[in-house]
């Protein structure tokens, strides 16, 4: 009886949310996200029925990553876009992944003072995701907040990372169109960038080129232009754009939105948009196979027992990487 | 009986392989590196003998990767470096990772007119890496046949790859140093290439700076060595450092050779070499590991029989990747 009840209670629960999300009680969807995002077992299955019904609304939104490292004016930008985008009638959701925040609550965006006016507006929503640990289990769950958005009718899907680490790449392999805020100082702009993450960008926008930066702004913005000519490979649907915008005097944010746009249309006319979200539903599936199968296999119990002794084994060159692995996944395969 | 007589004379194998690698025996050094390139299950105890009795031996080379698109000069280029080194009483060994050709014997280095002049000469030693299959199969062979190249005393060990697919990425994570050589028309010289293997590069040289197109090749230098500065975070232990050379008129081959060593003494002085090749040991073992799981998965029974469908919907969009995920972890774990 108590199993038909919480079965019911369950039933209701998710009905609500869908309910909520699609006529955007902005409460509900809040609430729906934070089941998506949930990492607890007893949450999964209704996690897999919310999304379910979801899935049907979705793929609709302009989905675009946001990346560039601290200081650059991220949150500025970000805002500064929005704020054109609600200004034009479109609806902005904005996702934040922050990796490096161990703990829910802890991100990124947790600071409330952040994009203050954008967070006010009644057409945009903004969401910093919360930390599941592992940067799979983080970006996992954004990926399918970012559903939930899509569903709720946000036409705008941003989503923001630090770009300080790995959680660029799984960001850029859940957008459309990824994009890298730069410093003005060219060159010294990308300490502690991950190498290859410029060569993710589809559109590159060097900020802060206003006041005294601006001379500096629109070197590196035609500096960036001409490596981006050297670094991509001729006979692609897009060659990666530059410019200079100003965040802070709102200067830039048009022709930001209208690269953007332009990059949409030519994946779409080439039918490239489409083969790219399969391609990255599918990757998707794969590497959550993946670190499922290294969870796995990490708490077996007997491989968890030797991985030590047998890594420190082949980093001081006493046995071959191909010989450890062997024992490890024989053990395992027992 | 015969166990034991098979025993005896395997151990014998191994203990001939070994002496004719620590001896010079170029016909041993073949059979041994056709030994640990072998697929064949029943060849695993030998190999795995055959290795740890050599392991020992190996460390001292100073390991190069060099990739390029075909028609950049590959071959022209190996051979003057390797005259070049042979020259000046170093012994080298060069060895060919090639994905793309599905069979042993059809590699990119089968052709027997390549490398004519080195391959004759009695300090070097020339081998095409057999396929098999996978990538991760013929790379991981490489690497063995690197450990025995080394225990055979090559104090070079070269490692060529075609440089057009993601043989890079696996070439540049067993090397101390990863070379890329360019067309000298800058910009669409990097076509098929994939997108991040110039970030991968210590070294670049721009071949070809001979006759007519010697301009064009030094202008593209130097338009390379503008670019990748503004491409490289700052606060590392080595900026990359493009060079002209001339695999034909073998002009530039010693300062190529200069500035690998300039390399690897930055390495060396900042302790980033032992990390570097204890942290790629590792990493291989892992990446050995996750092929081993791969397989496991995709080969078992129920697994199978839903991946295809799965993948299907997950494309088509009517299930998350991760409730897709999920399904087919349940069945493996099962």
């Amino acid at each position: 009886v108590k199993r038909e009840i919480g079965h019911v209670s369950e039933e209701r629960a998710v009905a609500e949310c869908v309910r909520g999300v699609v006529e955007g009680d902005r409460r509900l969807l809040a609430k729906a996200i934070t089941l998506v995002e949930s990492m607890r077992r007893e949450d999964a299955p209704l996690r897999e029925e919310l999304l379910a019904r979801l899935l049907p609304r979705t793929g609709c939104a302009v989905r675009v990553g946001i990346t560039g490292t601290p200081g650059v004016g991220k949150s500025t930008f970000i805002e500064a876009l929005g704020l054109f985008l609600v200004g034009r009638g479109e609806r902005v959701s904005v996702l934040a992944v922050d990796p490096s925040s161990p703990v829910s609550g802890g991100s990124i965006l947790g600071d409330k003072t952040r994009m203050e006016q954008l967070a006010q507006h009644p057409e945009a929503f903004i969401r910093p995701s919360p930390s599941g640990g592992s940067l799979g289990g983080v970006a996992n769950r954004t990926r399918e907040a970012l559903l939930v958005c899509e569903a709720a009718g946000f036409g705008v899907a941003l989503v923001e990372t630090v770009g300080i680490g790995q959680s660029e790449i799984v960001v850029s392999s859940m957008v459309d169109s990824f994009c890298v805020l730069l410093q003005p100082g060219a060159g010294d702009a990308l300490q502690g960038m991950k190498k290859g993450v410029l060569e993710l960008a589809d559109v590159l926008a060097v900020n802060k080129a206003d006041g005294e930066q601006k001379a500096a702004a629109e070197r590196a913005r035609d500096e960036y232009a001409r490596a981006l000519g050297l670094f991509s490979p001729g006979a692609a649907v897009w060659t990666p754009r530059v410019l200079a915008v100003s965040a802070r005097e709102k200067v830039g944010i048009d022709a930001f939105w209208e690269t953007l746009l332009a990059h949409r249309e030519a994946l779409l006319g080439s039918g490239e948009l489409e083969n790219k979200r399969r391609r990255q539903a599918r990757a998707w599936m794969w590497s959550l196979i993946e670190q499922g199968l290294q969870e796995s296999f990490r708490e077996h119990r007997e491989v968890k027992s030797r991985i030590a002794e047998l890594e420190r084994a082949v980093e001081e060159q006493r046995l071959t990487p191909a010989a450890a692995a062997q024992t490890l996944l024989e053990l395992f395969r027992k």
